[in-house]
């Protein structure tokens, strides 16, 4: 690792600290507007860190660098650390007065679109604060989208590096200039997030509440302005389904809304990890209806409202909840705790392990399997109508192993800080894939971060960066060959 | 699939029920001596089990397949599930007068050498039921020390493959005919038996206890003449470290007690997996005795006591406990959760992971960092200083996958049945481990499995066949090429 490399990747995160310190004079103007006077907080948090952001990124100006994995990798860490950080600080001062440790997990659960909380609350908390959390989360998700469409295919990481070469995105790239291409990406994006708050004030929910929600929705965040997320939708089925879409949606790849967007295609709608993705939505989501309406004797609607908005919230890492799932019996328990690590496409703000993880996986394991019985079989693994190679099998089953054994270690610190087992092990699992509520009555959907010792809350938000950044991006910085020459 | 190998596996699996049937008459001598009237049970059986099992020996002889991996498959899957049927008999007939369900359940539970019960009131039962639960888990674990040397090796099981050409205990070969190589191996088993019985009772344990839970120990069973398992022993910390050791000594690769009775030899000690195991059992032991020491207020060597014996017999997968480790602290309760998960080495009687399969992980995980920074980098994965195949590096995380996968497939369904998430997570994974207890109050170390629906009862028996199976050898035989041409 070279110093000019180090140089302009802390130029690179203090430009976007800059991008970061302006996004607060939103906030700051909805105060003003609504009269709060944690205005101040916002407008002093701009100008104090845009200033010393600029200042950086002045201070480390020079030619660019050679663009090498080494140099991507530690790009991403410096990133989404930097801009953590820089996210915290009105948390800080602002009136919540929240301890550094609480302003840090708020911040990364935001910038991660997990959607954890440490604030009680939120019904009362001043608009400003409100917006904020939502707009980390927004810019998280577009960060995200960013990072797989741009980055991490290059970077070769869990097996992305597979849709580098051979996806429909790429191939069809639909503008000429990258520059076009960032800029529709942020309008198509963003428009996404204004016809899903329309649609979500149509229904009935305040204008407010409807952009706050909206951004949460496509970032797949979980974000809510309610200490009680949806559950004060519960009635309304109509924003239940609108919340399914547009939680459905955001998990798509999004070249595919892009696409969609550009060229009005929906050819792209034939990749086996959104057959896979929306197939085991509906699995989930019709188990557990059924399992309500047998069990609870929920009328049918009803539970199935319930459960597809729950289990399509988990699947795609959003964390929405629009009642106490954790009442809902052990079946449905049991499939919102396996829900948790399944995940959306790849090119998603989802986390978790995603849809096409698994396709490969079952692939490998039925090839193993094959070749339990005729060992000198070659025949290759295929993804669709493609062949994965042993690279990205490699990648794939790896990204899988270092998941669990991360989870294994997460769960045993986070036990070391005095929680019980259902709260470390699901709190442990729940960062990790930035889905945002775990099980048990702290934790749970009704629940909240804030009881933690200060420890678990270091500890989880470590893990929701890890996740957000696909485990190894991060591991490998810490590796002597990274440093090396 | 031809039909001379069926028959062939019918056959063998018949004869091994001969035996099975034959053993029975221990059990019933020892009730007879002891003038209670189950002796009849266990006489009933012998005759009509052996006698039905020769009727099929004879009926199925014919010219010796040939031995394919096709056939080993069957004949595995086809000898523990004819084994657990045949040992189920005796509880099903007994004066205890189990329901099918129960008696395939801790027939199933003794044979896979997991442990779990689901009889109240152990230490009130005739001691030839007591007897024939140790039996049968003395004779499962010399089962799966047989199949781990002669058989899976060649049908390239998660990675044991690795062992067929290069281990030690092949190198050495330290008999020149297979079946000297076998009786000795009986007999090196029984010895070990035989000096655990005696240390148990030197140190102030009831002599038809002592046979018992040596047969267990040495089994890595973990069946108890006690409800309370080794609670009753709380207070001799020689019985506990006596445990322990033993417990370890089975958890190595048997070829290595084979070397040292036979040559006196301790060189293959060096064996990587040994470390890696002997690691992880003094981190826990160590780690949570400090945390006893410290949270509870222990004295130290009491707490390094039941620390250890407690911590060794979760990794060893044994599952005796000397406390209700559920008390311990979530600290604690989260170790022995992770703990679960690890197992011993290979060529041993434990379930579970296992710690070469780990070492490789590491292995693979170090690589693969290495080869995100420097992707055209090809450097060899090594397993101490050998180099470990492409195939061998596929096996074992394919197992390791394949683990998760069903465990959360397994959670699932006990769900399903009833059970909340504690039990049914933890029910699965004690299944899948051949561990024993689970966590909560319903089948932790001191309860038991006998309050479980019967559906729940089949699903453990089920995935203690699995995990005893090495998961892969049973999913084989439910694919269409296995019986196709």
């Amino acid at each position: 690792m070279n110093r000019n490399a180090v140089r302009a990747a802390i130029h690179i995160a203090a430009v976007f600290a800059i991008y970061l310190s302006a996004a607060m004079l939103i906030p700051a103007a909805v105060d003003l507007y609504f009269g709060h006077r944690d205005w101040q907080v916002f407008a002093f948090s701009a100008l104090s860190m845009g200033g010393l952001a600029l200042a950086v990124a002045v201070a480390t100006q020079g030619r660019p660098p050679q663009v090498t994995t080494r140099f991507g990798f530690l790009l991403v860490n410096l990133l989404w650390f930097t801009l953590a950080v820089a996210g915290a600080v009105p948390f800080m001062l602002s009136s919540l007065d929240l301890s550094v440790t609480d302003a840090f997990f708020e911040s990364v659960s935001g910038i991660t679109t997990t959607g954890s909380t440490v604030i009680n609350g939120l019904d009362h908390l001043p608009p400003g604060l409100l917006l904020w959390r939502s707009l980390l989360s927004f810019m998280g998700g577009l960060g995200v989208i960013a990072l797989g469409l741009f980055l991490l295919p290059f970077l070769n990481i869990g097996g992305v590096s597979y849709f580098r070469i051979e996806s429909s995105d790429i191939e069809d790239r639909p503008f000429e200039r990258f520059q076009t291409f960032a800029i529709s990406l942020i309008g198509i994006y963003t428009a996404l997030v204004f016809i899903c708050a329309v649609c979500y004030a149509i229904a009935g929910m305040r204008g407010f509440d409807a952009v706050n929600h909206a951004m949460s929705t496509i970032a797949t965040g979980g974000m809510s302005t309610h200490d009680t997320s949806f559950i004060r939708y519960a009635n309304t089925p109509a924003i239940l389904w609108i919340g399914s879409i547009f939680m459905f949606i955001g998990a798509l790849p999004f070249s595919i809304t892009i696409l969609f967007a550009v060229r009005g295609r929906l050819d792209a709608m034939r990749d086996p990890q959104i057959r896979a993705f929306a197939g085991y939505c509906v699995m989930f989501a019709l188990a557990v209806a059924v399992y309500l309406r047998v069990s609870m004797d929920m009328p049918f609607f009803e539970a199935l409202s319930h459960s597809t908005f729950n289990m399509i919230s988990i699947i795609t890492t959003t964390g929405f909840s629009s009642d106490d799932y954790t009442q809902w019996g052990p079946f449905a328990v049991a499939c919102i705790f396996v829900a948790t690590f399944l995940g959306g496409c790849s090119g998603s703000t989802t986390g978790a392990i995603k849809s096409y993880r698994f396709l490969i996986l079952f692939e490998l394991i039925v090839n193993g399997l094959r070749r339990l019985i005729y060992p000198s079989m070659v025949q290759p693994v295929r993804y669709g109508d493609r062949t994965v190679d042993e690279d990205m099998q490699r990648a794939v089953v790896l990204f899988i192993a270092s998941f669990f054994v991360l989870w294994a270690i997460a769960t045993i610190l986070l036990a070391a800080t005095g929680l019980d087992l259902t709260t470390a092990m699901t709190g442990a699992l729940t960062s990790l894939t930035n889905v945002g509520p775990g099980l048990g009555p702290v934790i749970g959907p009704v629940g909240n971060f804030s009881s933690l010792p200060d420890a678990a809350k270091w500890i989880c938000s470590a893990a929701m960066l890890l996740g957000r950044l696909e485990i190894l991006a991060v591991f490998v910085i810490f590796t002597p060959t990274f440093w090396g020459r």
